[in-house]
C-alpha cells in the first residue's frame, strides 16, 4: 500500500537516503512519517485531532441553523485546517524517501483528496461539498496504533476476512439471485400500490427485508405478498447463520495457528524435543505427553 | 442434478459417444458445455454478460419513465437476447451428450424457461412478465466457478447447510408455532385497530417481528400488546443464536475433513500408501483405515 | 413432562398393566400413546394434519372477507374437529396407564384446552376466541419425529440450551437493565413529542431498538436523542455477540461429547486397547496414533 | 470496584475489625452485606424487590392517566421506598469496614444517587427525573447471584468480552469511519427530501441502517441513493459476523481453562499430585509444569 514509510526498524536503504539529506529534513521525516519517538506520537497524535475536528466542522456546517448561526466560524476553521494539512502535505512530499512513492500510495491521495476540495471550492460551487472525504484521513489511526497492541487484532481480522473471502462471495452471489427473483416476483404480485411500482424497486425491498433492516417504506398489502414477503424474511434471518459460521471457524482457525502469536503471547509453536508432539500451552513448561522438560 | 454435462475429466462414455459424431458437434460440445479450453471459458464469460445485460434490460422496462423514453431500445433488446439463448438452447439440445438429461436438467430446464416468456408474451398479453425467471440462468456462474477456487467454498457450505438440516426443521418448527401462537394472542389483544385485524394478519406481524425485520407499518398500540411484542423482540433476538451456532459447529467439523485442502493452504492432505485413504488427522501417526504408519 | 407415555421400548410395568386389560384397550393404546406401528404412526400423521388444518380454519374465520362468505363451513369445520378432538381425548383417558398422570402432563392439559374454548363460547360469548391454544397441540409433532432422525437434532438443541442457560440469564438482565436506563434517559430527553410520552413506552421504545427491530413508530427527533439512541443501535448490533457465543460455543462442547451418537452415527465413544487414545473417527478401523485394529 | 465488602471467606483484616466492635454492628453487617446466611439471603431478595416495586412505582408514575388517577399512592411509595434505602444507607456507611472504602465504590456512589433525587426533588422541581437511576442497583443483583451457579458465567463472558476488547475497538472504528463517509455521501445525493437534511442526520440514518435497525423515519427516494442504502445493508447484515466471531472464538478459549468447572459437568479437573497444578489438557498424560505422570 505505501512501501514509501519505514516500518519501526528501518531497512538499511532507508537508513542510507535520510543519512545523505540535510538535518532538518531527517528531522521532520522523523517526526510525520515514524511513530516511535515522543515527537512523532505527539504529531500522530494531533493530526487525528486535527482530522477529527476538520471533519466535525465539516459536518456542523451542513446543519442548516448552524451554518447560519456560527457560518463565519466554521468556514475559518475549515481554511485554517485546509491551510495546516496543505502544509503537512508538502512537507510529506519533501521528505518522503520516495516523492513519487509516498504520492502514489493509498495515504497520499488521501492527503491530496483532504485538502482539495475546498481550493476546488473557489472556482466551482458546491466543489467544497466533498471536502467530508478527509474522513478517510482518519484511517491512518490504524497506522498509529499498529505500533501497539493493536497489530494482532488488525492483522487478524484481515486474514479471517481473506481466508472467508471466497465463500463469502458465493454466499453473496446466491443472496443477490433470490432478491432479484423475489423482488421481481413481489412487482408482479404487488404492484404499483404498495409501492412496488418498479422492479429495481422491488429488488430494493427485497434486499431491504432479507437484510432485517425493514424500513416500512415499501410493504406488501396482499396477502399472498404477505406470504412471500414473510418466506424473504425467515430465509435473511436464517442464512445470516452462514456469513457468521464462515467468520468464526475461519477466525478459529487463524487463533490456532499464528493465533497465539498474535493475541500478545510471543510463544512461538513449541515442539516436545523428546517426543516431537506439538500443541503445548504457552505456559507449559514440560511436555504434557511424555513430562520432558520444553 | 445434470449428469449429461462431463466433468474435466471426461469420463470414457463421454469420450466414446464424442468420437463418433461430427467434427463441428465435437467442437461445439467442447465450447458450450465444457469450461477448461480458452475458447469454453470466453464463451461462459460471454453468456453471463449477456444474462446479466438481458436482465438489467428487463429491470429497466420495468421502470415507467425509462419504459415511457427507452422502450423500443429496451424491446428490441429483449428479442435479441431472446433469440441468441434460443439458438444457444438449441445448439445445446443439438450437441449434448444425452438430449433427454439434458432438456430434464436443472439447467436445462431454465435454459428453456428463459426464452419461453418472450414467446408466449406474443399470444398472451403479460406473458412476458415471467422474463425475469431468466435471472436463474445466472446461476450458471457457479459452474464455472466450480472449475476454479470456488469449489471447495461451493462443496463446504452446502455440506455444512446438510448436516445441520434437521436441526434447522426443528428450530424453524419451533419458530413457527410461536409466531401463530403470539400472532393470535395479539388479534385478541390488540384488535382492528393497530392492523392486527385477522389472525394472518396478526401471524405476518409476528414474523416481521421475531426476524427483527420490523416494517412499523403494524404495530402494537395497547400497554399489553406492547410487552408481549417486548417479549417476541427478544425471544428473536436472542434464538437467532440457534442457526447461527448450528451452522457455525458443522462449518467447523466439514472443515476438519476436506477442510485443509479447500482453503487454499499448502499442508499437503496426507495419504496412506498403503491403501491410498485420505482424510487423515494432522496428529494421526497411522492410517486410520489398514493401521499402516503413515 | 408426561412420563404417563411409555418409550419406544415399553417398561415391564407398562407391559403388566397392559396385558391385564381388554384387548380393544391394548390396540388403542398402541395406537393413539405409541408411534412405532403402521397404525400408530398412521394415526399421528392425521392428528397432524387435522390440527393444522383445524387451526388454519379459525385463522381464515378471524379474515373479516372469508368469515362473511365462508363463515357456516368453517364453524361447522371447527365443531367436526372438536368433536374428533374430544373423542381422542376421552379415548387417552380410557386407555391411558395412569389416568392421572396423563390428565396433569403437558399434553395432557394441551388436549383438554383443545377442545374446551368451543365449549366455553356456547355459553360465554367470545370465549371461542382462544380457540387458537389448539396450535400447541401441534407440538405434538416433537414427539413423533423423536423416534426417527429428530431424536439427537432436538435432544442436542436442547442440551446446548440448557447450558447455555445461565449465561443468557445474565446476559438478558444486562440487556434489561441497559433498556431501562437508556428508555427512562430517552424519557426526559426526548419529552412527549417524538412519542417518548411515558417510561414504559420509552422502554418498549429501547428494547424495539437494541433488537435492532426498529418499527419506527416511535423515533428521536432531538440531536442528543438521536446521538443515544445510535449508542443503543449499536450496542444492540454488537451484544448480539453474545448469546450467539454463548450457544456456539455449548453446542460444539456438545458436539464433541454425546454428539457423533446424537448426529445420527451410532459410533460410541471408541478407545483403543492398545495405546488407550481416543478421537478416532467413526470410519477408523485401525487406532490413528498405533495402528493396531480398533 | 468495591473492595470495601468482603468476600465469602473473611479476610483476616476482615475478621479482626469485626471482632473489635459491638455485637449489632457485627450482626448488621453480615446481614447487609455479607450473603452467605439465611438473614443476609433473605435481606438480599427483600432489597432487590423493594429495588424493582421502587423502579415500577417511578415507571408508572411517568404514565400520564396512572399519573393523575393514582398520583398519591405512587408518590407515597417514592417516599417510603427513599426513606427505607436512606436508612439502609446509613446503616451501611456505619457498619462498612472502611466508610471512606464503601463511600468512594462503585456501588457506594450507587446507593447515594439512588436516595438523593427525591431529596432534590424537594429544592428544585423536576430534580425527582433522575430518580430512575435507581434501577442501577439492581446491578446488585449480580452479587448475590456471585455465590451460586453464576459465578463461572459472569466471569467467563466477562473474561471472554475483554480478550476480544482489541478487537472490536478495531471493528468499531471501522464502521464509524464507513457510517460518516456513506453518511456524508447520502446528503449530497438525496438533499434535504427524503430527510438527509444535514450530514449528522445522514450519519444517523446511515448507523441506523448498517445496525439493520431501520426506522424507516428517513430513508433514500432517488435511486442512486436507493443503491447506495442497499450496499449498506448488505454491508451491516455480512459484517455482523466479524463481533460475533471474534466473541464465539474468546468464548471457546475461555472454555478451555476455567471452563469445565463453571459448566456444572462432572468431568474432574485434572490436578497435578505433585505440584497441585490444575488446566490440563484432556489428552494430557503429564503435568505440563512439573511433567510428572498425572
Amino acid at each position: 500500500m505505501d512501501r514509501a514509510e519505514p516500518r519501526v526498524g528501518r531497512s538499511p536503504r532507508v537508513e542510507r537516503v535520510l543519512a545523505s539529506r540535510a538535518q532538518w529534513r531527517q528531522e521532520v521525516y522523523r517526526i510525520i512519517f515514524e511513530h516511535d519517538t515522543p515527537a512523532g506520537k505527539g504529531f500522530d497524535i494531533l493530526l487525528i485531532a486535527a482530522i477529527l475536528l476538520s471533519v466535525t466542522a465539516v459536518m456542523l456546517e451542513s446543519v442548516a441553523e448552524i451554518s447560519i448561526r456560527h457560518g463565519p466560524v466554521l468556514r475559518t476553521a475549515e481554511w485554517l485546517f485546509t491551510f495546516l494539512f496543505t502544509v503537512e502535505y508538502g512537507l510529506r512530499l519533501a521528505t518522503a524517501i520516495s516523492v513519487k512513492r509516498y504520492a502514489r500510495s493509498f495515504y497520499g491521495v488521501i492527503d491530496l483528496l483532504a485538502v482539495l476540495p475546498t481550493y476546488i471550492g473557489l472556482v466551482v460551487a458546491g466543489g467544497q461539498a466533498f471536502i467530508v472525504i478527509r474522513i478517510l484521513r482518519v484511517l491512518r489511526v490504524f497506522r498509529v496504533l499498529k505500533l501497539t497492541q493493536f497489530v494482532g487484532s488488525e492483522r487478524e481480522l484481515l486474514r479471517a476476512l481473506r481466508a472467508s473471502g471466497y465463500k463469502i462471495v458465493v454466499f453473496l452471489f446466491a443472496v443477490l439471485t433470490s432478491v432479484v427473483v423475489i423482488g421481481s416476483l413481489m412487482h408482479f404480485l404487488e404492484g404499483a400500490e404498495g409501492g412496488f411500482s418498479s422492479i429495481p424497486r422491488s429488488v430494493y425491498w427485497a434486499i431491504v427485508t432479507i437484510t432485517t433492516v425493514g424500513y416500512g417504506d415499501i410493504s406488501p398489502q396482499t396477502p399472498i405478498g404477505q406470504v412471500l414477503a414473510a418466506f424473504l424474511m425467515i430465509l435473511g434471518y436464517g442464512i445470516i447463520a452462514v456469513p457468521t459460521g464462515i467468520v468464526t471457524v475461519e477466525m478459529a482457525r487463524t487463533r490456532g495457528g499464528l493465533g497465539e502469536l498474535s493475541s500478545g503471547r510471543a510463544t512461538p509453536a513449541r515442539t516436545c524435543a523428546s517426543c516431537a508432539a506439538t500443541g503445548h500451552d504457552a505456559d507449559a513448561s514440560h511436555c504434557k505427553y511424555c513430562g520432558v522438560a520444553l
